[in-house]
């Protein structure tokens, strides 16, 4: 679809946005890179991977983009081809970070010059960081909205929270399972060591390592704290119940007697004081009584 | 009970359905395979496994087939013999995929050539990636019925929601414990190399191992999601039992005063203000006034 | 109390039957074996164990026999002692297959010839051979049951469903318990190369470990799926509370508002239309009305 | 508080009970101790640990004390000293089992010689195998209370289960707290041979990390049978509850509807039928039909 | 913001509070320190590490602060510089133990010896020895919280049992993710010997990494306890719905058959014995003989 190029001392960034078959085409041309590598930059969701080659590494890279209809996080893909003097990704165009920095480099002098200087394991550095920039803002959305749920769980509706409950934890169900992979992937490029990475890069790689471990620490952390509250959420309900039970218990039990008694006094049979004029206010006498009898037992019991 | 043979240059495919009593004594005589290994072919479900000779190889792999009377997915067992020159498979006819690539090798010139003319081992990287396409084909129908209960869990009867969760999740078990052995068996043709696979295979059975990984990432996934599944619907099944519960406090709440009111004056006693005309109006009034009071109470306390 | 010996070539079996003070002395004058092996023998339950000497083998297995009465499958250890020449097993004689077989050896050249023929090893294999059938036997029984339960739990009464899912719950447990050990000294056995275990039984002890691994498999198996039973049995009946909750709510809704109506046409006071003589049949015809209104209403929401 | 001695061939057993600052200051003159192990002997509770010196041991053990009032086992420590000659415990005088074997020795010959002829090492064996039998006592109690448990789940009141499977549970967790570390600790005096711990002493040190490897295998299985329980009980409560508002539903479907007749045949306003003289009895009948229908639909329903 | 120091010997200790640019600036120029490290050191909340340089140590340790208000405990960090002859600390000041030996070496010339007399390595030592104690106090408050929860579960009204075990988890699951990095961090310390930390002292850091495993295995006992504690308590909610259910079951079942035996007797029609003068009192003998069978029938069934 779009293939866009920004070069700057002897490295060159190609950026394929949606790539074709002709890009392919293109790639295949004027680059050593095995059919395999360039079938797979078409083909949909691969693993991720680092495919090491005598003079140019394929890396297949996943990272989450929250889809707010069906609100859970999907996995977005960017495969990268990097080898002495050139990097190239190819995605969907979705990654916002990704598109960014490109922009900055295209545009920027001081950008280009600061992220692609040094050689195209720079330039890998640098996108990896602001990746995971943007995979720590997602996970702090997450956590934003797990604190919601913890400050309405004593207070709110149970129908919201549960939802929300739900909703979380399937996100954070497919973060994990995006996220665990790339620590392997990372991991992988800060070990060994290529020419077309300079030397003194491994540090730098170590910081994107420890960005994408934060990551999943948070998301283990997160994952704990929902399933307290999901556990939290089903005690509460429970407990509601009771509560609702015991009212309606502490009505009729209340009620019932009374009613009772003045069904016996409708009764259509000689019925004992029915003829004195102060029966009524001796019947609701002893209904006061009865009731009292019953709340001061109720109090007794706690269950007013 | 069937047994068939396709001829490529210097590879035959046996594939050999049901295989009965006389198929064995025909491999016997004209194959150097240990009786143990022939036994098995006759028996029952044997644990995955390569065994590993001078001369051949005999893979036991396991395959699930979707039962729809049962509602779970059952083994099905692949037997095949690998040696140099000759790959056979035995197995009872339910595996559509393998049966579907004997068919094209069958009649098609083209097909033939494609996975049989480098020998034993593509023919059988063949077989294999046709499978996992199966498998994952399987996986994704698993991932369909659980995304339509996550569409409905919300609204849906929930007799439906938990029924359909047990039935998953039992088969999500049962994939489980089919795949998960399979990796083995497929990292181990991976990792050795023999004389009758033919050299830079491996790659291609990277892919293999690759797949099955996959499809075991993915069962993991539908089995945290159906939890989560299962989790939600037993919260939400509970909200419903309290709303129902107060529902019909509310009701009572409600009813039940009234009901006593009435009672009351249905009493066969002299009452208060019996013999006026409006005392109707006046009771009726009462009651009103009883219920308008108790609703503003349950709006305060969010009941209604 | 009974001490039995089948010889055949060069291999004598001797099978001791709840061994007495005087069988172990009787092992202790004419038998190289440790003191603390032969006091083993009389305590109670060890754990299971594979003590290796120079001259001779001292094996603690364990299987499992199911007790009708506690409804649950208890330990039954046999102490092998397996030397040059000799295999002595002690027991309490509760083990059919091991009794089958000694009988079988006992009474029938050929089954003699085809397990003692080759030596000590050979028998051995062939009494764990039979053991691993004989466990696979009971595992089956267990999956029969669960399968019991899985056909009749959205429609038998829950309280056997619970009662069922206890037990089959409880009873895998203790089969894991008895059943896990097992793999770990019989892959002893398997690794080891000793003189009087003859040479090229490996790949038959290969067999025995694999049905123990098969075992546990299965086992594993079992406990997930009573876990998914477990589960959606608590759904179960959280759902059909709520469905005995609604029908209550509905029933009392639909009639406590008409109670209340002839309760007020009750009441001993001038009312209106109370002279009118159809002021009954318009009187039933709004409790219809508020009847068939309730009934619509109901429905909307689903409730009926 | 108190220290006394036991000697026996070359060995002396000191027994401290309640260590006070004297005894200490006695200990660090006479022995060649590390101040900070005479120090851990006056502190409370320190991590189970053997800490090793090049002529003696410090040893720091942990069992079980059973808290009747608590109902839950707390932590009991035992320090030990042991090098050439000489074997010093300090502790509080709980532990029965090291006070009984410690009078043992004091007074009866046989018992001395018995534990003390063969150097330290074996007297620490027979302190150590006193213990595990302890242990194991403790365990057979928490078995016999699950058990019981066990057979009264199904007819006992839930309020009994569910307090005696909380205060069981509470104390496995505080025994496997306890027992874990000491595998550990006994595992390390069975691996490193000492001067000072005879040779030939580890096939017995075995002996006790045996003992309480199945001490651990016990708990996990307790662990297990509780958590059954637990499980089981709930749903047990799950279905009561449901039983419950079965019957009350039942009841209130059986009498509202003949309530209600009632009350319509109780109106102040003219009845059909209301002069004829076996109204009574027709009404009667009528309520009658009504409860045998009503009975026969839920005999249907399997609600009665 | 305030930077203070305490010097002694040849090590200085130099304490900054809310390190300003200033503060960073100053340490640049006259240590030697990587510039990373000090970027962290203004940065907010980084892993817990140690980064090992030639000539010093840069090493981020978190500490738990617990938050009155939000009932949790938040992370607070301490970043430390050590090197030869010299020990930095910068941290936001909430860290109480800390500031309290910085203190006391600043005033107490004997505190200052102490501590400081035999390095650097002494004085991390101290620090981290005081970290600990305060982190068991913690870890000891929750315990408490704990033990009131246990001793009310059986007695409390649950809504104080269930918001009180949800927000101690919430705690302890906070807690366990501060605490677990930093036993890594201090292995690490304990592990590697540098000539700034003088010899000898490894024995001292096993002290503080033994302090921060028991603080580990205490917070696990912790978690235990409070998911057998939530898991009680939803028991125990259980069961109470049922109770609640059955009082309400048992008043309804005893009270409506009356109600009925009134309203049949409150029908305007002729009835039976309507004109006998004990009419009334055979009917109330009638109430009283059905009210007494009931009672007794529910004895039986244990429902009262």
């Amino acid at each position: 679809m779009s293939m866009r190029t920004v070069i700057e001392n002897k490295v060159s960034w190609i950026n394929i946005v949606d790539p074709s078959q002709e890009d392919i085409e293109h790639l295949r041309r004027y680059y050593p890179f095995h059919p395999l590598d360039l079938e797979d930059c078409l083909s949909s969701i691969e693993r991720p991977k680092v495919d090491e080659y005598e003079n140019y590494l394929f890396i297949v890279m996943h990272f989450p983009i929250y889809d707010p209809h069906a609100r859970i996080s999907r996995i977005s893909e960017v495969d990268i081809f990097i080898g002495s003097g050139y990097l190239i990704t190819l995605h969907n165009g979705e990654l916002t970070p990704l598109l960014r920095l490109f922009e900055e480099c295209h545009k920027d002098e001081r950008a280009r010059s600061k992220h692609m200087s040094r050689g195209a394991g720079q330039l890998l550095y640098g996108i990896l960081d602001r990746t995971v920039d943007y995979v720590m803002r997602i996970l702090t959305q997450v956590g934003s909205r797990i604190n919601q749920v913890e400050e309405k769980i004593f207070t709110e509706d149970m129908r919201y929270i549960v939802e929300e409950i739900s909703v979380i934890r399937r996100d954070v169900i497919a973060l994990r399972r995006i996220i665990k992979p790339q620590i392997g992937v990372v991991s992988n490029l800060e070990r060994k060591d290529r020419p077309f990475i300079r030397e003194g890069m491994e540090v730098y790689f170590g910081d994107i390592v420890d960005g994408f471990s934060r990551a999943w620490d948070e998301l283990e952390d997160h994952r704990e704290v929902i399933e307290n509250l999901s556990s939290t959420s089903d005690s509460i309900t429970s407990y509601r119940i009771n509560e609702t039970m015991r009212t309606l218990t502490v009505i009729s039990v209340l009620l019932l007697p009374l009613t009772l008694l003045a069904g016996i006094y409708g009764m259509n049979i000689s019925l004992p004081f029915d003829k004195q004029p102060y029966a009524f206010y001796g019947l609701i006498g002893t209904m006061v009584v009865i009731v009292v009898g019953l709340v001061v037992l109720f109090r007794k019991r706690k269950w007013m």
